[in-house]
């Protein structure tokens, strides 16, 4: 696309292979870009302390020119078997996974990972608070959907159920999480008014 | 050292890289192991849901040969922002940092670092059950130390304090872990027997 100034739009324009290695193992880039200021936030103002985990890495060679900077030579992304984000908050365990979508009108649960449902099921288990955090990019809309509803939803599909959660049914079992400011994201307004 | 064979002891024998580069990235490698098999065990049976964190890495490049099978060309090792392991047990959140040494008579502090304390403490505000796992591997022994106790130690080596926990005061402020076969450092023992 080019623009009256005859710049191509920035966009479009060629982008250091850093930009596009950023982009792809940050799928939802924004959203996670906004959770991680948020409890940023939180921390700061000490409300609640809840960190992202590190993509874990499958690490096969290592080069030690100095001992004190090993730097890491072949490595692969390996899938993780929890969710990404966990911690405390009053005394309670939290976790939850996030997911951006494009599509406006439902969120498709291929989305979630079999091994993700089976953490969330293991932390509800044991008494955890836990949940997705789902963004339809398209509408800016930002939900908080209870882990115990997507794992109904999650079954259902292998029996003749719908693979993907309509927009009307988050809205109505979930929560819309305002974006604000400093927290882009407030998901603990959403915990504390109605699970705690 | 020589043994009467005239072999070489294996401790100082040559190792291919890869077995280097597992004792360098893992210092304290048999602690780690023992506690990743004791959380497995505690999944498996239901009793908590405690992971390790993966290590955090500086990805500096990516190559994609195939979209399906990313390779990471170089990276770097990062400084943890919290401690090592967490998850919940009976709905609380747990949280905890695990630390070998070789020395026989005391732990050095040194071993802790800024960045640690300071989310132990954090979490500690919120409620969290937090502590630290210290084996003193020539003894053979593994002890639960309470992360407020550590506090202490910690802010009294600015003070003209002992740079280091004498093990009798570990015995003393903590509880002994006792190995055993499926649970290896069976922690939530401690935990639920003066925690709970």
């Amino acid at each position: 696309m080019h623009y009256p100034n005859g710049k191509r739009s920035s966009v479009n324009a060629a982008k250091p292979s850093v930009y596009n290695e950023t982009i792809y193992s940050n799928r939802g880039m924004t959203l996670e870009e906004d959770i991680n200021e948020t409890n940023n936030y939180y921390r700061e103002t000490n409300r609640a302390i809840i960190h992202k985990k590190p993509t874990p890495l499958q690490i096969v060679k290592v080069d030690y020119p100095r001992r004190s900077a090993a730097v890491i030579k072949e490595a692969y992304f390996k899938q993780t078997s929890t969710t990404d984000y966990n911690g405390v908050f009053k005394g309670r365990y939290i976790d939850f996974e996030a997911k951006e979508t494009k599509n406006k009108t439902s969120f498709p649960i291929s989305n979630i990972h079999q091994h993700q449902i089976d953490h969330m099921k293991q932390v509800v288990e044991h008494g955890a608070i836990c949940f997705l955090i789902i963004r339809f990019s398209m509408l800016q809309e930002t939900y908080y959907y209870p882990a115990e509803k997507l794992f109904i939803k999650w079954e259902a599909q292998f029996n003749g159920g719908r693979k993907s959660i309509p927009l009307d049914t988050v809205k109505k079992e979930g929560y819309i999480i305002p974006i604000q400011f400093h927290t882009r994201v407030d998901y603990l307004n959403v915990i504390e008014k109605y699970y705690m």
